[in-house]
């Protein structure tokens, strides 16, 4: 027996509106027994960069067959792709505009189709709500047991975003970027954790964190290693460097924001 | 065998409280097996006249059957009657204030009934949040699959607000209201599309969008067909006109609100 | 056959970042079949006896089984337990810092567990997000079917915050406090029901209600009974006096926020 099935939704289309319900409505119309799960309806209006970056720290969570449905979509009505990505066991409904950059980047087995099948999406199609009206109901197909082959061909060039890499300096130090301020104002950089590792092998000593000119502090195990109202970084549960402020709020007193520079080195590399 | 029943939720709960989760508790301790869909909770406090319109435009996605809960209600506790009201083969359980104008202002079939069967409701009830005691658990039995009738009498009278029409004025214009700004500021009409299939028909030439007094810019197919930052408007997914700036927010910048002004005229009318 | 499972979540992760679903993801990747409701996301961060507060507020409207996951969690990777309570019939999922103090409180039977069967988290284990790694898969697992006893030995000593109590003073009168403002302006004291019934029942006449040293208004039945724009008290539908404003906002316009005094007195106190 098919395990029941789960699709998630990302959106940018906030909470004033009902539109993340409406796309609820046609998934369960078409698929009754899908489990549905938000992931995230706030993501910043257009952001398509920020958007990658968030599905990316939370897919690891989801069970394989897992249908995500993510929709930031300025270009809705015009010429980009509506696509459907299998990515190491999960799938994923979304614009072609780079939505997935992140997931391409690190993905190992990859499988992208165009969706052009229009027998699976809700006539008449708008112009201004693709989620409604052909992410969702495609999601919904999915979930009831349609195949992905059924959706529209395979395709070889989507869409990726340039991501901000991190780069270890002349010096060994690792020069890295803000990527996402999360609710209690920790920021998570792009330096993933075993990029760190490297530098404390090489250096030995504690690592130091800066940000733009600024000395943060050091790379310590847990929030509860510095005083409350102090600064430091750990390594984050999405995966990279996070910088903090114990139980205060780091993006807010430091004006901290993505694209903002992050600076690691070994307390010996100075 | 009867479908998974599928329950919606639409207050002016906001987020900070457990309201809604609370009506969630009541309705799945009833029936179990509900799917539950958030609709929305951020209808500003106390406005029925916007959460009617929110919800005339988020059932047609709804498969029938559906049994939608909305409560904003200002005047719980107090005299007005909780309904039950059967509309076009959806279900939905309501203060009877008027928030259900739109869905009969243009429904086909409907069927409108006096909750008064005390014994599907929580006791004691409160004074205070009627979602809990009654709107709640009724909508929780009728997905239980209890009949339509076992909860009251049919009533003729129920409450209905006057909905802003729009007009066509002596020069063929049609002169319409801003309803509803969504979360991206765009601005919904509350003038439908098929009025302004007359005008096009009428005039010939392209449609010209006047917000207030100020030239908006033309009728056009879809946002992208406006380089980004400038305005137009589109025939939009909830069936009516909407006002945009591609990519920016035209609710702030233009200062529109729901109330104000808007015209449509063909290039020739003027 | 069990019934249904059904996991609550409250938490302080807000709406901006996929935190709670990613928790989601964790519950439902080990007991597909569970019902998920949202409690609370907007908690103010690390607000523990306002979390505890809510906790009690809504766990009434729940059937007995259900299991709620509770995290608001400042010391989050430091010393703290994790815990399973079982309190009256439902089950709780938190880290032990307060978070159940309301609970504890009131509760008539209860039974803790410190979680230590690491065999039922997720693995490896963040520093920064238990939610994910201990709360969310331990509430799967009991969803699941996993017996109480399996996670972890009975603790004597959970955590409790001091809960502010009203008391009566030598005038007779009750003196108590804000604890909560809901997204209405509403104003829910720490004065139960039951408290008021005493006085009540003393005094004889109406009741008169004090906000600091001002004079609200009366204790009336509901909202509906002053004039829109007025100010009063109710006995709240959370099992508390509520201050409120009909149809107003009364915390912006009476700079009321939790930790304030509220005064009750007889009309004959004085």
């Amino acid at each position: 027996m098919r395990a029941k099935p789960l699709v998630t939704l990302l959106t940018d289309f906030g909470a004033r509106d009902p539109f993340a319900g409406i796309m609820k409505g046609v998934i369960l119309g078409i698929c009754p027994d899908a489990s549905l799960v938000d992931l995230c309806h706030e993501v910043p209006a257009h952001d398509v960069l920020g958007a990658s970056f968030l599905l990316q720290t939370a897919v690891g969570a989801f069970p394989a067959g897992t249908i995500h449905v993510a929709v930031v979509d300025p270009g809705v009505g015009g010429a980009r792709r509506p696509i459907l990505a299998e990515i190491d066991g999960q799938m994923f409904v979304a614009p072609d505009n780079g939505l997935l950059s992140h997931l391409f980047a690190f993905a190992g087995r990859r499988r992208v189709r165009h969706l052009v099948a229009r027998e699976y999406w809700r006539h008449p199609v708008s112009t201004s709500f693709h989620g409604r009206d052909i992410f969702a109901p495609v999601a919904g197909h999915l979930a009831a047991g349609v195949e992905p082959a059924r959706f529209g061909p395979e395709i070889a060039d989507p869409a990726c975003l340039e991501i901000p890499r991190p780069r270890v300096d002349a010096a060994g130090r690792i020069q890295g970027t803000v990527m996402w301020v999360d609710r209690f104002g920790n920021c998570i950089t792009n330096i993933a954790h075993n990029e760190v590792k490297s530098l404390a092998d090489a250096g030995g000593g504690s690592i130091q964190v800066y940000a733009g000119e600024r000395r943060l502090g050091t790379l310590v195990g847990c929030f509860g290693e510095v005083p409350p109202g102090e600064t430091g970084a750990i390594l984050g549960s999405a995966g990279y460097v996070e910088l903090f402020c114990n139980q205060g709020d780091l993006a807010r007193r430091w004006s901290l924001a993505p694209g903002d520079r992050v600076l690691l080195e070994t307390a010996e590399g100075r």
